[in-house]
């Protein structure tokens, strides 16, 4: 038996608990710590023998870990947290504005290149493996296009924005993709599509006392870049409904490449995932590529990496021997 | 403009025609031969200009290929030509007995390491994109079941089978994954299935002038291997009737793996591919493969490597930078 992994954890939201849950399924692995800027006493682990420290006191127990998962926020935490972290661990985080990616694998590479780690950015399944269905897609079918649709799902980002209109207590927002253009893309029709004609938005909103439901919808439904593009439906409910039938964080969505052979036949590929729990999927996709950074870094490896870079033998804890006979 | 590479194709059937035409599709490459154990005169390819020569004289233009794209059948053709081969080339097949794999993968390997040269062995969809989708989740979800269907699709195979039957002129033979079958696993309810509940098969069938249509009936769906474990339809119909409605290959498939994240949810995976053509897709991964081995090759490497093996962003004509900005 080699030696197991040794994870630890930065960051103990729905990620960081997800990221616990999937290292214990994980026979490879150990987790020998959860850092927080919390106060550690006011963490409590699913495993309680796990041990809970302040993130500040991190590199105290550099030796006692291989790889560091950080489960911090892409707003707020990431930035500084991705090549601060980056520069003394082997980390994978889940890095997901896009429109950042560029500057950020920069920050992180800088900082792991001269920290001699490996860290893996963006990892998950958008970014991450729809991005690879994405790749894929091209590669293989250059004449062709490609179409991502995501739901139907909870959106942390737009739930937030209906949060933040006056009059709302509380609300969550699904993302709902729209069957016909589904049924469309599937057909190999290659249509284009408008914004509006790819998905729909759900609003559930919690009213406060005395606001009114009609001022709220029309404040959300002609929301800029949230909802003005698309066709949305509010429905108005009570705290209690809320909490009993949209505390799930279900999501998913679908990468479809329709593309054309040289010799002109239609050829459809169509990757999706319907996901119980967003943050319960994303912990497991981290976990399985914080297995490759280990052996990256073991191999000498140095700097940043994304999905694209990773080898796929490098996420399975089976020898290559083994996939071959088995999975080929 | 970097230099194209160049490819050759060893084989000129359904596959060898698709692998010319997926080439044309590739900007950043050029075809250099075609090679043929037949009279190279009595071989047409698409493009008139591509020289079509004698596998024989293969040795004389080795500076002019940079992969070689073998398009023989796993049976026949690779077992022998793919180490021969590899052993004085960059290959790329796709070497689809997948009881054999791990021998030919030695074979294979041996030849390239002592050549200098990467072999890429079982590209394709079945093996090659299939296989990696097992891979990726049983290592993303190790909690859980995978579940590959065919079809619905010609298998080259089982129609062969058909035809041995004594009575029978001409045939063709479908796998239809059953559509139930196919419900249950989506809804992540991990069934367990007989070879009976996933797949139906479908044979049309020309009976020579003469034969007993009874007999014939019954030697097929009483065959053991191919036919004696399915539900199997045989229709009888006219040459015309084969010629006309049964000329095409189409195929396809789905890999799903149903799991579960440590914290209890079901997550459902799946990867389908709609195809028209069989030959012509498998000949597009083929084509993307062969980008990938040049630059394993360029950058050193030597010896067999799979799927498994390859990172994906070594299928791509983009740089490392365009892709992390417009897939990821």
């Amino acid at each position: 038996m080699t030696e197991k992994i040794r994870i630890a954890i930065a960051g103990y939201g729905n990620l960081g608990r997800g990221t616990e849950a999937a290292v214990a399924q994980s026979a490879d692995m150990t987790l020998t710590g959860i850092y927080t800027r919390r106060d550690p006493s006011g963490v409590q682990p699913l495993d309680a023998a796990v041990p809970v420290r302040r993130l500040d006191d991190i590199d105290a127990h550099r030796d006692e870990i291989d790889v560091l998962i950080l489960c911090g926020g892409s707003r707020n935490d990431l930035p500084e947290q991705g090549p601060a972290l980056a520069a003394r661990f082997n980390t994978v985080d889940s890095f997901d504005t896009h429109a950042r990616i560029p500057q950020y694998f920069e920050a992180v590479d800088v900082a792991a290149r001269a920290g001699g780690t490996v860290a893996l950015i963006s990892v998950g399944w958008d970014p991450g493996l729809f991005s690879l269905n994405r790749l894929f897609g091209e590669a293989i079918l250059p004449q062709g296009e490609t179409y991502t649709f995501w739901g139907k799902g909870l959106s942390q980002g737009h739930s937030d924005a209906v949060r933040r209109v006056p009059g709302v207590k509380a609300a969550v927002q699904y993302t709902v993709p729209s069957p016909e253009a589904i049924e469309q893309v599937r057909s190999g029709a290659r249509p284009v599509l408008s914004t509006r004609q790819k998905h729909t938005r759900e609003c559930f909103v919690v009213l406060q006392e005395g606001a009114d439901a009609d001022q709220v919808r029309e404040a959300i439904v002609t929301m800029p870049d949230y909802f003005a593009d698309y066709d949305t439906t509010v429905t108005f409910i009570s705290e209690e409904t809320l909490q009993r039938e949209h505390s799930a964080m279900p999501h998913g969505g679908f990468v479809i490449r329709s593309g054309e052979s040289g010799t002109g036949e239609k050829q459809v590929v169509e990757y999706s995932l319907t996901l119980e729990s967003n943050p319960g999927f994303t912990s497991s996709v981290l976990v399985a590529y914080a297995r490759a950074a280990h052996r990256l870094s073991r191999a000498g490896e140095r700097g940043a990496r994304t999905v694209f870079d990773i080898a796929p033998a490098l996420l399975s804890p089976r020898t290559p021997e083994e996939l071959r006979r088995d999975l080929l």
